[in-house]
């Protein structure tokens, strides 16, 4: 497969501000800055990053840069750079550009996904099909890694309460159509530590424990790390954030989108759990994003507060 | 004992605002609005309130109430009265004034310990052991509950990191000197997960599985709530939290001081944790506090961005 070895790391961070970040405001980051930003998370030690969506550019003007994006994350060594595609044809532009991973993810509320991405489930999973077949069709050394990311599944703001047994359906679904692995999404901030406790141990126990890599958390109502150390005691390796919080919904002050990387990063670092990251060096690319996005609201705890009094980043604190 | 029986309650959520809250502010809250907002409180379920703290008026003139606070809570029917006290003259102080639970902090960085209270650490035990001996001379239905609190536990703003090793030997030393419990207190918003869970472990270890009763976490770095998961799975019984965040350090926008009682109520109610808490009537509770405090930001995510739809409180939510 066309991927990194990351057997070093206790958990994987993948920074998805580049996609989920940018795709939520309404500025438009320029090409270069965007490459700035990637190239400077990727110094800091950041193992991997979604650079983007292979969306239809009038949907979503601020990522029609991503093959462009794509090819210049691919030359950096090291790095494994990933993608989100809302279909078969996203997935073949998103082959074409390189990406090590791609992700499709699938809404669990119908309704959602009927709304927002005009599909039912049944045409979901024939994109997916598609995909899957394209992807074996490769030569082995060029295939891209393969997650079905299910999204709403703690919650979904037109349904309401999304239930466990939907969750899991779909997760078996997803893997038997070929996804190399699945991973949960709290689009809507809505998940609790006991929720995604037994979200986790239910997918895990129907997909196999090392296929439910990934969890992608949102900090809507603050829970967001609480959730992530949950995850972790879970043994998920695959951990979404998004630098500052980028992306974080203006109705809700305070209420930032993703979990933030550098409070992520900031939390593994003094537990000791090794990420890979340079958490110094992370927290000097919120500059660079400030600059080229001067009018968005950075968010971040640790960043404001600094590090405690007598901190060494790397070695763990009062463990 | 001169208590409350909690043994209907999962954990017991001790709201510190009056007290942490008031004290970290400049505004001085009038008695009424003081009285309004611990009968709100109250009316809402919280069991646990402290209302003050027994320290001279000149040096706090926002708590300079305490002793007449302390007696109109104590008229509301279920409601556990807490008050800090920094020496034996508080202590003698919230005893006349009918407090079911006094505690006495001692900082467990030294130096923290003499340049804030002017008392080496042999000092304070002597204070320590002067209210032990007090309460020991009243009549058994007339004693407050004593919990002798070790703040800076997890870092120290001048000292830095604190040992373990120091931590645990004076949790011992305060129990030998007759305190009923004693908490931790991440004073400085430096705890993470990990080193509190070692922490809650070693103490344990040490004064007895039930004799470490109550945790006071920050979020100043933004692991308040899960700092909060690994204490209730540490089993820890009591958590202090602070209506609003309120006393939030300037210097760190964002930043808040206590964690906020709603985002802990809300993250236990969704996980069916029973805290005895209306979480609606304890949302409205911020309105009491907002006008008695018009310049002061109240924090708090779940707050901010409402409940997940369809959420119901007193429900669980996903379980």
């Amino acid at each position: 497969m066309n991927s990194i070895d990351h057997s070093g790391l206790d958990v994987l961070i993948s920074e998805v501000g580049p996609r989920d970040g940018l795709q939520s405001i309404q500025a438009i980051m320029p090409t270069e800055a965007k490459k700035a930003w990637i190239k400077a998370e990727a110094d800091a030690g950041v193992p991997e990053i979604e650079v983007g969506s292979f969306v239809p550019p009038k949907l979503m003007p601020q990522l029609a840069d991503t093959a462009e994006i794509v090819a210049y994350a691919r030359t950096i060594p090291g790095l494994q750079v990933a993608a989100l595609v809302p279909n078969f044809r996203g997935a073949e532009n998103a082959i074409k550009a390189g990406a090590h991973k791609i992700s499709l993810p699938l809404s669990v509320s119908e309704t959602h996904s009927q709304r927002n991405l005009n599909r039912t489930h049944e045409q979901v999973f024939g994109e997916i099909a598609k995909v899957v077949a394209l992807i074996g069709s490769l030569p082995e050394d060029q295939r891209p890694g393969f997650e079905g990311s299910l999204s709403t599944a703690f919650g979904c703001s037109i349904e309401g309460v999304v239930k466990q047994d939907k969750v899991v359906d779909i997760a078996a679904r997803l893997m038997a159509l070929g996804c190399d692995e699945v991973g949960l999404s709290d689009t809507t901030g809505s998940a609790n530590p006991a929720q995604l406790r037994n979200m986790i141990r239910a997918v895990k126990a129907v997909v196999g424990d090392g296929n439910l890599a990934a969890v992608h958390l949102h900090n809507t109502r603050g829970l967001g790390l609480a959730n992530a150390l949950v995850a972790l005691e879970e043994n998920i390796f695959t951990f979404d954030a998004s630098l500052g919080g980028l992306g974080g919904c203006p109705a809700a002050p305070g209420a930032s989108g993703n979990i933030v990387t550098e409070d992520l990063v900031f939390m593994f670092d003094a537990m000791g759990i090794k990420t890979g990251i340079e958490l110094d060096k992370l927290m000097q690319v919120r500059e660079i994003v400030r600059k080229a996005l001067p009018n968005e609201e950075l968010y971040g705890f640790t960043p404001d507060a600094g590090y405690p009094k007598g901190y060494a980043a790397g070695k763990g604190w009062g463990l």
